[in-house]
């Protein structure tokens, strides 16, 4: 073995004396956010690189992590020193840097470390339970595991909505979209729940009345399949040389800023779901990418809630490339690079493919216009189960119920009904409702986007993402969490955020010309 | 993006009310050596996976695990803690973990932060300017750099030695070998001294007289390589359940006991050096995943030293992989996966290519015959630069003297003489003896091995390594730390640290029938 270089630099002092207590917390958060990209790559390791038998070691060193990162952020005297930092210089950008601060320190101090533990133990053998029941479509035997972690994430929201003063599933929302509130997602939802049905309907009928695309034919190797992924990602802005693309089971976007990691999993019989799962991730590359270099490290400099993150993968996959101008533009280089000839590779084709509508019992694998009806029957169980009107056991029949009331189908297996999502398996309850949050921000945030400059659309048809890169980083990504997401989304779009741009993009696409 | 799960179990707590200075004791160090878990893995993507525009990152990452083990390490109330479980029940087993608890703590807290930080710096500083300097031969560039890490070195070496009562250099060795001291490696350094030279004429006259063996011709595809080294990989015990085998610049072995990644490079033109070079790096992988189960992520499960690591892979690479019985097995296996034929490929041939003995500048192209004076020389010199008997200035000099001196080459620049190796760049004082001590422990355990089980050696012969890998479990990985490398040798061979049986296997395999 050679020696294993290990010398670092830029040892940090714990205290620095003399300085102001903004200055303490900013080292302090520092410290804690760094502990946090730590884990984000031991995550992206887990998933891409691990060896099954390492899966012991790294729960262990997951765990000593969080610890390690709950006991900075619960410091006794971390209150004190916020109430400090407050009465310092009102500068905004120290204001919003420290609401960030403040948000983090509430919700670690919120829990005794007990329960933190406990609900920790609790997701752990949950999800291990629930990784044997899915294949084996027994609902029956994940039972106790999810009823003792329910109880755990009731005591969870009820500890957390003491604190930040909201109801207990605004508590649990609160960890994944700050500030949102159930009232207002209710309105939203109201809203498509009156919409989506009938234009479903318009929608199948309209399509029932062609005849499908032709459909590319395979097998696509996975080298070419990753080289056009590759090809596509750089046309889209990412850079390789601060991140990477690899395969696992489960696609997402990891590492940290200035090492952005995403993956796919490829199908040899179909490139396109892994082909528009790679432009996905890159929509969450890039705004990982572009947030602000003088926040880094500090809350001020991180991401928007999930909502705000998906609308960045939901502008990029669905507002740019599931759209006719860029498949007029990326068709040739798909059929090039995959060696596809006839006209099922033609930009027409492709297009009618990628904008296919089928109601299906699977949420990720549905489309944009049934997604909807996959997130309220989960939002509307989740709410229930968290409120204590509904019990885990009584998952399987309420799912079924809402799956045919929502969209007119019936899951045939509880494998593809309430066991297929790990989100509640694996502690994440007021996740779900963000992904639509998410499909309608990226609308309205497209729309003000061609408002503002008509050279962003025209130029996507020639492969040039340059101008909506450039919007985006100035209006979104570069902002870091320096406005709350609503504040973001109406300074950018002039508006709340609302249904009306999403409405109209899916009538564009799906009942337009 | 799907949902990333995040919870995971045995969240620690800091405090176990009721018990014992020894629980307490456990409970911390096994939070400090978790957290060294991470930074190997870390280490391991910074070297195989990592991205170049994550280098950043990456060293702000490490550089707060750094601080924060040495916080837990050198926190005010260790000394007592330890005092107290001393006191305790006193158990060999919690004695021998004590023991490695305390060895740890001085090492930490004899530095005051300002130190520590100031050295990391410096290191860094250096290293970086040496992967410039190295290249161009420019070692004024590197000077001032390696003046300014030499003097905080110097620093080091005195707060250690005050409090571990040894000299300077001891403090340093210490690091990497514990226990160990320089009067005894002088001992056995000055009996190489006198038995190398007139040795290494006899070799290079016998193998002067008979023509050179011939060459295996090239190319050979990487895959195969890889396939090949694999396939011995796995012969040998390792298991890819527990580990991977990548590609870096540097070799090495890195990652957890349950997840153990070695690395090689590949020359297209060549495989011997790559395989050879996993085979090494094997040997450090068996002993890392054969540690005590029972002293997991507790001082007492960690490897020795540095030498008994080496030793581990210098058992399996030069005792066991260079010899003509395992090229008798491994011949024909390494011709059919490279499609070799002729007589380059056999076993003759290819061991005497595995055991041409060539002086030369380059430490890490050496043989084992001439490589202990690459290591004598950097000892005499980091001895006197330690003492302040040399400056960092004299290095080209003393360095081009010193090998004419003690290998009759003279090496054409600086970038193949003191520019060569990382470890002083780096901050890695005392670390160069450990390579001959690992070289002389192998042998003398290989020999204890072959007396104790004549069948180990035969077996060899017939590609089974699992009498071997049982006999090196039950003797040195199995045991861990829990004595110390002098004890262990004894225990296990009968004897101290000696060169005979080095030498001896010299005068086998080099002028032996």
């Amino acid at each position: 073995m050679e020696f294993a270089p290990n010398n670092v630099a830029n040892l940090e002092s714990t205290t620095l004396d003399g300085d102001s207590a903004y200055d303490l917390l900013c080292a302090r958060f520092r410290r804690i956010l760094l502990l946090g990209d730590v884990e984000s790559v031991l995550h992206w390791d887990l998933a891409v690189m691990m060896p099954d038998g390492g899966a012991g070691d790294r729960t262990e060193q997951l765990a000593v992590l969080q610890t390690t990162r709950h006991g900075l952020l619960a410091a006794p005297d971390m209150g004190d020193l916020l109430d400090r930092a407050a009465t310092e210089d009102p500068d905004p950008w120290r204001a919003a840097n420290l609401r960030g601060m403040r948000r983090m320190w509430i919700h670690a101090a919120a829990l005794p470390e007990d329960l933190v533990e406990a609900r920790g133990r609790a997701a752990s053998a949950c999800e291990r339970a629930w990784r044997a029941a899915r294949p084996a479509d027994d609902f029956r035997a994940v039972l106790p595991y999810l009823e003792d972690l329910l109880s755990r994430t009731r005591e969870v929201a009820a500890a957390k909505a003491e604190r930040l003063g909201v109801d207990p599933y605004d508590a649990l929302l609160d960890e994944y979209e700050p500030d949102a509130r159930a009232a207002d997602i209710d309105r939203l939802f109201a809203d498509l729940r009156t919409f989506l049905p009938p234009f479903l309907d318009r929608v199948l009928a309209r399509q029932a009345a062609a005849p499908p695309p032709p459909r590319p034919e395979g097998p696509f190797p996975i080298a070419r399949q990753e080289a056009l992924g590759r090809r596509l990602m750089e046309c889209l802005g990412f850079d390789f040389a601060h991140g990477r693309l690899d395969v696992s089971l489960h696609p997402f976007c990891g590492g940290t800023v200035d090492d952005v990691r995403i993956t796919t999993r490829y199908d040899e019989a179909d490139f396109t779901s892994a082909l528009m799962g790679v432009l996905h991730e890159t929509g969450h590359a890039l705004y990982d990418r572009g947030l602000p270099r003088e926040g880094r490290h500090q809350p001020i400099g991180l991401p928007l809630g999930m909502s705000i993150h998906e609308s960045q993968s939901l502008l990029i996959e669905m507002q740019v490339c599931r759209s006719r101008r860029f498949l007029d533009f990326a068709a040739p280089l798909i059929a090039r690079e995959l060696g596809g000839t006839g006209p099922a590779w033609t930009a027409e084709s492709l297009h009618r493919w990628y904008t296919r509508v089928i109601p299906g019992p699977i949420r990720v694998d549905a489309d944009e216009v049934t997604y909807p009806a996959h997130v309220m029957l989960r939002y509307d169980l989740e709410r229930a189960l968290i409120a204590g009107t509904m019990e885990a056991a009584d998952l399987p029949e309420a799912w079924t119920t809402g799956m045919h009331r929502l969209l007119g189908v019936v899951p045939p297996s509880d494998r593809e009904g309430c066991l297929q999502d790990i989100h509640w398996y694996d502690g994440a309850w007021g996740y779900f409702p963000t992904y639509t949050l998410g499909a309608m921000t990226a609308a309205q945030l497209f729309a003000a986007a061609r408002d503002a400059d008509p050279a962003i659309e025209s130029a996507i048809s020639d492969g040039d993402f340059a101008p909506l890169l450039a919007w985006l980083r100035g209006h979104v990504h570069g902002l870091g969490s320096r406005h709350t997401a609503a504040e973001m989304l109406t300074r950018t779009t002039g508006r709340p955020l609302e249904t009306a741009p999403f409405k109209a993009h899916l009538e564009r696409r799906y009942l337009g010309d």
